[in-house]
């Protein structure tokens, strides 16, 4: 237990800590911590400011030897996994399994650079100060780095977290990219294994709980103007593809009443969307992205329109739901309207609530930190997801200027990166005190 | 006058025919004028039955060359107008300027063997058919094969018949195609002359008439199970391209109620357009064909999308105050969703009203031909709609199968066909008798 936040917890409440807290020294050294951000954007770095540091490509690789180094660096013994995973630990005084921490380094095509780095360079940062503090835990420490979170080139999901939880298609050690590249020769260039991604998988119980910091990707912290996000969980998807099929035909000749046109009914089907997902109170969201229309000609009635329906809820019930009356609508609009409306099956990726009590400590950590704090659903997907089918999570976000993610004008400024670290290094402390103990109060 | 025709014109009034009409004797030899529609479609054909005999190609040239062997072989003296018109003359008794009819043999990309062909075929069997019955006619007739009627390769427009019309670009000569092929070239190849295409503009005077025989390319005829279209006008159309701009973002991180969703205005949109189209009684059409969504993923709230608003009919200012109304929904649909909506300037080409008189004989001719007609718009543009700059004009339609065009599914069946061809002919001579003289009885 950190010398440094001992003399804080005994002296409030779990919940009482705020006003003494705003004082409370701050652990983390937030130069050095946005040092090794800066430096890691140079691995695939574009002209523009933004990156492209894809799982599996060189600047992904360059980009793991870097925070390898950084790792070594901080004290702590790193290992790949088959499936190119990470791990960096520091050992704790009990004989107990490790407590998790990290994000990933990869990103999307043309990403930014607050995506994942926040959270794996923070995890490392945490380290650094742990070590600055003499600080011991019971529990061992593992700072995670995931492979290939955002997908894409391989495998369309979190390619590290899913072996971790078990979960990747039996046919992915096969793959390959256009005949070319296979992955097991990436996998093998990242110092994984194909032949043993099994191996990779986590048994529930051998993780004592996993923490992940991480950039909101929204805009809700940035305008309540709170600097920690307390995750209630990461939210269910359901997506679908649906096809509105009319007649092609002359934009001309053919009457309005003589018209089976796929825009119009598909303009309804977009429309029908938003307003069944609006039509209860709560923070489910659904979207029509994709949509299109053949053989778009302007002098054409559209005779086919292709869109995509999304639906993302913390609740799988709510999504299901409101998934069977948007169906219901589609039907209704494709007879008015005389065109057919057809959906694919939903491909489903099932909510993952985080820990109560991960949440609660996040709160206090917070609290601590004298940094406010709010709770919200993360509706991007991460990890964290696939380390709840074999332990606990909680997840911790901070602000992203205008919401904007994905993109190189994603941003999150310094101090926010800083306090985010500040609120997991102390999160950590307290759950290596609770966790595993009676309760909280035991454990100091 | 022809012979044939003078006994029934005598034997009744204007519109007083029917009965008599239906046993009237036919003209025009079906097998014959069929077997030019199935030879001409040889030039360009594809393995599908569809045929790109695209305007200034060589699949063009050579069923240019296969007319004009037909019009020579009809006894027509041919020539070739500086922008490639071709021209096939028959002296008349008179000292009258001619009347002209024919169509385009060109056809779109991938299309059909009716669209064009009929009209120009039909032109042709309707000067054998009068050679046939020896008739004599007062104005010289003029077959007329309008060059690249579809457009699309140096030009969008109807280039032949916009060049009689005095209105091709100022820089049509030097136009070329990917900084290859140039279209004086290819002008050379069929016969024109590009330095010389001032000269092929046809001052108002020049020609007494005009006729058009032409697929419907719609539907209206074969519903209502009527063999000749009386066409009232070629349509106008006024289209413009609109481009909602909201802001793209995250679909899972930002909550309902801070969305810009562009795609949600459009489909707003594309539903103003259809109700302002329908809001009042009339033939007007209004269509939204392209719409493209960017950026277009399927997680992703669309920022910008693209769209194109067409609206058609005979009167202008219709079209006019309908596209006004649309615009006022554009606007307020634009500030409910937070989302700028805007639109360029519109395209507008003008509506071309047929004749009355004409529209009048082509009634009576089918009359005498004993077959049903009904008037109708032309939702479709046509050669005529220019010809109308400089000559009074009349057309005929006969259906098109399932009111299919531009594709190799369109059909009209050889009944049809030899129809039309048999109200051509019946048109052209009432035309001949009744135009330039005091009233159609005094041309007996």
């Amino acid at each position: 237990m950190s010398r440094h936040i001992r003399p804080m917890i005994a002296a409030c409440g779990l919940w009482s800590c705020f006003a003494s807290a705003a004082s409370g020294a701050q652990h983390i050294q937030g130069p050095r911590l946005n040092g090794t951000v800066t430096k890691l954007a140079e691995y695939g770095a574009e002209a523009d400011g933004g990156v492209s540091r894809i799982g599996f490509s060189d600047a992904d690789l360059a980009g793991r030897s870097y925070v390898m180094g950084l790792m070594r660096d901080a004290g702590l013994a790193v290992r790949i996994d088959p499936a190119g995973n990470i791990f960096g630990r520091r050992q704790g005084s009990g004989n107990l399994p490790a407590i998790v921490f990290g994000s990933h380094i990869d990103s999307v095509p043309h990403g930014g650079n607050f995506d994942g780095d926040v959270g794996s360079l923070a995890a490392i940062e945490v380290i650094r100060s742990l070590n600055d503090h003499h600080a011991v835990t019971r529990h061992p420490l593992e700072v995670v780095i995931w492979m290939d979170e955002e997908g894409g080139r391989f495998y369309l999901g979190s390619f590290g977290s899913d072996a971790a939880a078990g979960q990747l298609p039996a046919d992915m050690a096969g793959r390959q990219v256009d005949g070319g590249d296979q992955l097991a020769t990436w996998l093998k260039r990242a110092g994984g294994d194909a032949s043993q991604l099994a191996a990779a998988r986590i048994p529930p119980g051998r993780v004592a709980g996993y923490l992940e910091l991480h950039i909101e990707q929204g805009a809700v912290l940035e305008k309540a103007k709170v600097p920690i996000g307390v995750v209630l969980g990461i939210v269910g998807i359901s997506s679908r593809t649906c096809v509105a099929k009319g007649f092609a035909n002359h934009a001309g000749t053919t009457p309005m009443d003589q018209r089976h046109d796929a825009l119009a009914a598909a303009a309804r089907a977009v429309l029908a969307v938003r307003e069944e997902v609006r039509a209860e109170p709560g923070r489910q969201v659904g979207t029509v992205g994709m949509l299109k229309v053949e053989p778009d000609a302007v002098n054409v009635i559209p005779g086919r329109v292709t869109f995509t329906v999304e639906i993302r809820d913390l609740d799988q019930r709510r999504i299901d739901h409101i998934d069977a009356r948007i169906l219901e609508r589609l039907a209704a609009i494709g007879s008015e309207e005389r065109v057919s409306i057809e959906c694919t099956a939903p491909e489903v990726s099932r909510p993952a609530l985080t820990s109560p009590e991960f949440q609660r400590i996040i709160h206090l950590a917070a609290r601590d930190a004298g940094l406010p704090a709010m709770e919200l659903p993360s509706g991007a997907g991460h990890d964290a997801q696939n380390v709840a089918q074999f332990a606990p999570i909680g997840m911790i976000f901070v602000p992203s200027r205008a919401g904007i993610s994905h993109s190189p004008q994603e941003y999150t400024a310094p101090e926010d990166v800083t306090n985010g670290a500040e609120v997991l290094y102390r999160s950590l402390l307290k759950l290596d005190a609770t966790i595993g103990a009676d309760s909280p109060s035991q454990s100091q």
